[in-house]
């Protein structure tokens, strides 16, 4: 028996969530336990309220609803994902796997669906860290105890409580928690005892499905990544009076090695075969910054990821061989700043995934997840997987992220499929 | 008859004014008007109070110490430079200028040198612009009558008073000089009734004096030049889930059309045969400037200076380039910030600083001044010529800049020499 979700549902529940925090352009601005959010959750747990489902709250704003199953002994199966946004984000990320869990347990509610182990719908909190960085900040705490220990350092909680507003670099995320009114009991926190599966549903971020004509991506893991800084060093001088061939330029020392990477990794990737490789160079810094200054430091982030940690030792070698170069005049040295290897999901899960999309006739293909997820810290709890929706030219992190409803609506129908497999073992 | 200024007095005015501001590694912070500026006025005025000079100072804090001629009817010359410095800059570019000008009058009046004319040293006030931009500000609004249509804007008297200081960007300039107790007359102003010609010594700011083995710069011209802004625009995408080949990277852009610049006008340099021609990227911005986003916006300065004007027009054409190309995806805009001609100093002025460094024997050349100083805007008003000092490995606004207390004295007693040439007319 395959069952469906309710596409009109879930037009007016992307409607209703994108007026809380409404930029006016199209997207939001939902800052973790902002204003915003707050009405974000209240909508959550008054929808959830008001099918039976039981609500819980953690100590770190982690929000449960959970309906119940017909075996008291089962373990829950859990379905969730974020309601914060990054600064001017979309109606999608996140609230897209929140929405899906609601509708999940709506719809068992709504068609009686018999069900063995307790459903849970779940908002993480903070997993885009915009306001209170880092990232993926509620599930690095929760998951902190089973997390391998070179991901751990970041993640302690009295450190994470410290954390200050990027806004006014003086509120902490521990002052806005307790006056969120969502600060919660440890003892409801996600652990093995009470919880089963993990399923995340969630905006791809990329034009790959787009591309192929595929509405639903099967998520196979998370891409290991690495990131590095990238810095020269040279000496400042006169705009005016100091002749070129004495120059030190950090900047221009920058870009010939920036150039120099990316023809190096292209060349690697081609011959790797690994046309996916990503590398991403997002983040400078110019020193002095003067128009009439030679610059005498300069450094960019570099970001590379791919499945195969291989490849991405072989992206490391050309990174290193920076600092071997001299780059017109400047030194170069590389510091890392932090890396993360793929992490797998559950194969068991991902062929339900995949059996669900198959018995739905939703056109859908195997995808990795190159961004990061709560998902990939709730699967060193318990065995968790991913189901990506198509993403319109592959735009996420602003206004113009869209997708549509219908698949919005296959995602949901997928991730409830897939979970009553699961029920059923 | 050749005179000799005193290196003695030269080594105690170093040492003294480089307490003023002193930074703590070798060298100074003294923004126009600060404390420490305040200082080094009141050691000015205090040193010219006790050779006889007397005191004005005009509504933009200028300061002008005059010693009377034997002529009652003749016009002043005038001598001078700033006393304000960059943030952590050194202790000889600016105040050079006013030691060796103090300097020329307290010889004149220790040698009881006759002289026809009035010789004033002066102050100009506020000529980094590093609190209160724009750099020359002072001389600026006073030779603002006398400028050319194409340099005036931006030097408006009501303007420049609203200039904000850069640390609080509120206080604004018109508040601190009226705080300052430095708001004269403005009919002090320096113009062309009371004044004939004006001498101002600096710094040479680069390596040239030093490679060649020369003390002393004869300098003929301040460079022509021009500032543009190079403008990137591509798509931001996500770090991970963006193929590569579908990325518009507007620092990718940027860093390959800046190696584009630089191979393009190397190329011209030696085309025309022109290797003092000089070019500098010193200013950045990046957007959004996170390590795991590709930037949609980069972009950067471009200043560009060189004696001929039809060298520059050939620059230009390089750079209007630049937006007739497809930077990986990125489209270029270019956007002209602004522009000077060449300033030539006079030429009889000129031919006195040279038949004076000549007939003292001092080691000196001919140059250019890359850099921009008062003197430029006074060149509108009344003749006017400079003198160069040696830079130690032709470093500037930064600590490390260094003269040698010889090379000072000998550039003051050019200086001297030079002023009494003038006045002999």
């Amino acid at each position: 028996m395959v069952y469906e979700t309710s596409l009109e549902r879930m037009k007016d529940m992307i409607s209703t969530f994108s007026k809380f925090g409404d930029a006016g352009h199209g997207g939001i601005t939902r800052y973790a336990l902002s204003e915003a959010d707050l009405l974000a959750r209240a909508e959550f747990i008054k929808r959830m309220k008001a099918i039976g489902a039981t609500i819980e709250i953690d100590d770190v704003a982690n929000v449960y609803a959970t309906i119940e199953g017909s075996d008291p002994t089962a373990k829950r199966i859990v379905m969730g994902s974020h309601t914060d946004s990054v600064k001017n984000g979309g109606n999608y990320d996140g609230i897209l796997g929140v929405m899906s869990a609601m509708e999940v347990l709506t719809t068992v509610v709504e068609k009686k669906i018999p069900h063995k182990h307790p459903l849970t719908a779940m908002i993480w909190c903070n997993e885009e860290g915009s306001l209170y960085p880092p990232a993926m900040m509620a599930s690095g705490i929760v998951c902190y105890p089973y997390l391998p220990e070179t991901i751990k350092p970041g993640f302690e909680f009295d450190n994470m409580m410290k954390s200050k507003s990027i806004l006014d670099n003086k509120t902490t995320f521990a002052e806005v928690l307790e006056t969120s009114g969502y600060k919660g009991d440890k003892k409801y926190r996600l652990d093995r005892d009470r919880y089963l599966y993990m399923f995340e549903t969630h905006i791809e971020q990329g034009p790959i499905l787009e591309d192929a004509g595929n509405d639903i991506g099967v998520v196979d893991c998370v891409l290991g990544m690495f990131n590095y800084t990238i810095k020269f060093y040279g000496q400042t001088t006169h705009a005016g009076t100091f002749p070129m061939p004495k120059r030190k330029d950090a900047f221009f020392a920058a870009s010939e090695a920036l150039c120099y990477l990316h023809t190096e990794i292209d060349k690697l990737a081609k011959e790797l075969n690994v046309p996916e490789l990503v590398y991403t160079t997002g983040e400078v810094v110019c020193h002095p910054n003067v128009h009439t200054c030679v610059p005498d430091y300069f450094e960019f982030s570099l970001d590379s990821r791919h499945e195969d940690p291989k490849v991405l030792d072989r992206v490391m070698d050309i990174v290193k061989s920076l600092t071997k170069k001299d780059w017109n005049g400047c030194k170069c040295e590389i510091e890392r700043a932090w890396n993360r290897d793929t992490v797998y999901w559950d194969s068991k899960l991902v062929s339900y995934v995949k059996e669900s999309a198959e018995e739905l006739g939703v056109k859908h293909q195997y995808i990795h997840s190159g961004a990061g997820h709560d998902a990939q810290f709730a699967a060193y709890v318990i065995p968790t997987t991913m189901i990506f929706v198509q993403s319109k030219d592959g735009l996420s992190h602003c206004e113009p992220e869209y997708s549509k409803p219908e698949h919005c609506c296959e995602g949901a129908s997928v991730m409830l499929n897939a979970v009553l497999k699961a029920d059923k073992e």
